[in-house]
């Protein structure tokens, strides 16, 4: 299997500019399915939103504006459901930090059916309580869904329950200032790992009914694209109920994308908008990769059949569910242009290429190598490929 | 992990007694739980009998009798719901060879969770169709139950398509004479791999709710000694269906079972009846195996901690689907008083000891092996040893 798609892995030497030069030798390659958010077709009735919409490429610091349960403050502070984003995060760092160390003291154990209906609810009142610390936000009560089924999804990606709770809990969450345009909420772990999101509460009935089927495509299915769902959650305080899920971050800062496409396999109106055009770092569009990349990427021929044929398992799981409208989100990291930006950025310039390109661990997104499972690639650091699907779109009934 | 349980493995060269040494060295061991078929205590509101009730060793040959659906015609023939046992078989025969034949055409792709409620249809009028042969029966339609779910279990258990369809199909089915006191029919395939079972609507419809919790253990607890349940049909026919299950034959005539042991973990009333005791070979009970095996069963360390691990994993399931009253079947085979007997039967006599006792093939029933997994058994052939569950018991609601 060193045919052509072995040229996509030969290590070129010289500084090839990008542009439709990305399909060639030395690019690294993101690729994931996102959530589409084409507000402007939503039609309540006949689709919903999936859970897995991300932060809008295109929105704006949301400042005044109140869209959907998200709002703002007089002193600026954003909102949800008018609980300020510190009560929020507050009562999500104790209430996880609270739900995963209970959990941790109960035995491992076979995911049973019934797991996937539990929901475990535990109360915060500010002054504490024997089972829970004080705190300075208002009462709450903190709800986690299928505790065990989603315990069980954390150890199938390999995520320790120390890990988690640390990055979670015991770092400051950071709220991402371009949210979606569906009105989420979203933040993120200081260690770039972890997204947490606001979701309906449709959104997260859902995303309930799914875990079975989410379950067995795990099982059958262990390379695929489809987000990673790490836990399920509920703040109720004032008569509120804020609903989160924590997902993995699909493109993690460690390596930068030179260039990103959100890929739906269609052309209509699949242009970036000239607004988009205009960023630093752009979110392209189908018209645009076929404008751009007129021969496409050059995959090595293990890797596209791997890739493909996840492709294929993960949208018959979509399908099964009639979720539709996603697409896939595909980042390309350029080694020769990291390389010259890491000289121009006067770093200390090591010309050992071998090293990683990145320090920091991006331990829970899609790497290539785990598309294409067995090996097959050479030079893995140097071609340091991320393929992963952070989104999965609407939902047609 | 050399320790007691090695003594189980050592090859011991006298042929020492059966009976209080069942336990020593050189005893095949059989392990499975069974249903446990005490007809007395059926309350029919809060329990139902389960799926996996085996032939009744206490049972006697039907003749004249009817019990339940079960009954016999003028001519002696067994018939269930009056449909006569030829027709039955040949019924399914037809049925399922049609079923695993279409299915093959169907390329092979993931389980979703809708494949477990699908129903597949197809009518088998006597004088032929474009897709069915002629037949010398009444009409009749053959349903298949989760034709895609039952595809993928199959193949776990490594199943291949031809191999069921030719001991299904190709051969005779054999009814067994001694029926099961519920009233079911057993047919068995030639082979001696797979049981039919006619099971009550009850109890087709229980098994089909099971499904997505059977999935989910079978993935996560491969080693499992519940039933391997292989298809799930139905043949209406004159206005009357009756729904089968095919599932492994867990004591395959291959390997002679010195001893038998139905048990439940309980002393009541836990003894073989006068009559049972009587037989050639008996199944004996939980006070039986206390009184004959003073010491229990030797198993390495190993293979003991596997099994108990096992089973452990095997009751957390029954009990989530609230399944009672099931028992362990447990079988020794002897290997010094089996080459005692081949030598009084006048084989061979071929001294060769590393050749396996059986030169018929049981795929489908679970070796001791399987449960541990890892090896860490010697002398495979000459220590084979068969692990496996046969039943559930009723279930309590």
């Amino acid at each position: 299997m060193e045919a052509e798609g072995a040229v996509g892995l030969s290590e070129a030497g010289d500084g090839s500019p990008l542009s439709g030069d990305a399909a060639s030798d030395d690019g690294d390659t993101v690729v994931g399915v996102s959530y589409g958010m084409d507000a402007g077709d939503m039609d309540a009735a006949a689709r919903k939103a999936f859970i897995t919409e991300m932060p809008s490429s295109s929105g704006q610091p949301g400042q005044g504006k109140k869209i959907g349960h998200r709002g703002v403050d007089a002193s600026g502070e954003t909102t949800y459901k008018k609980t300020t984003s510190s009560a929020l995060k507050g009562a999500i760092q104790l209430g996880i930090g609270y739900t995963v160390g209970n959990l941790s003291s109960k035995p491992e154990r076979d995911v049973l059916m019934q797991d996937f209906y539990v929901v475990e609810s535990i109360f915060f009142p500010s002054e504490g309580s024997n089972l829970t610390p004080a705190h300075h936000f208002p009462d709450f009560r903190f709800k986690t869904y299928a505790p065990v089924a989603f315990r069980y999804f954390r150890e199938l990606f390999g995520i320790r329950p120390d890990d988690y709770l640390y990055s979670l809990c015991n770092e400051p969450l950071i709220e991402l200032s371009n949210p979606g345009a569906s009105g989420s909420v979203f933040y993120l772990t200081r260690d770039d790992e972890f997204i947490i999101k606001t979701v309906m509460h449709k959104e997260a009935e859902f995303l309930q009914k799914l875990l079975p089927g989410y379950y067995m495509n795990l099982n059958q299915n262990p390379r695929t694209l489809l987000p990673k769902f790490f836990g399920l959650y509920c703040v109720q305080s004032g008569g509120k109920n804020i609903r989160v899920v924590v997902m993995n971050n699909v493109l993690p800062r460690v390596v930068r994308m030179h260039l990103k496409y959100d890929l739906k396999g269609s052309t209509y109106k699949r242009r970036a908008s000239k607004k988009e055009r205009e960023k630093a770092r752009p979110t392209f569009k189908d018209l645009d990769f076929m404008q751009n990349l007129l021969e496409g990427l050059m995959l090595d021929q293990d890797t596209y059949n791997a890739l493909v044929k996840t492709l294929q398992r993960d949208c018959l799981v979509l399908e099964s569910f009639k979720i539709m409208d996603y697409s896939l989100l595909l980042g390309v990291h350029n080694m020769d242009q990291a390389e010259r930006e890491r000289q121009m950025e006067g770093s200390q310039g090591e010309s050992d290429e071998k090293r990683p390109v990145a320090q920091q661990k991006a331990l829970y997104s899609t790497a290539m190598e785990s598309i294409q499972g067995g090996g097959g690639l050479r030079g893995e650091h140097r071609h340091r490929r991320h393929v992963s699907q952070r989104g999965c779109g609407k939902r047609a009934e």
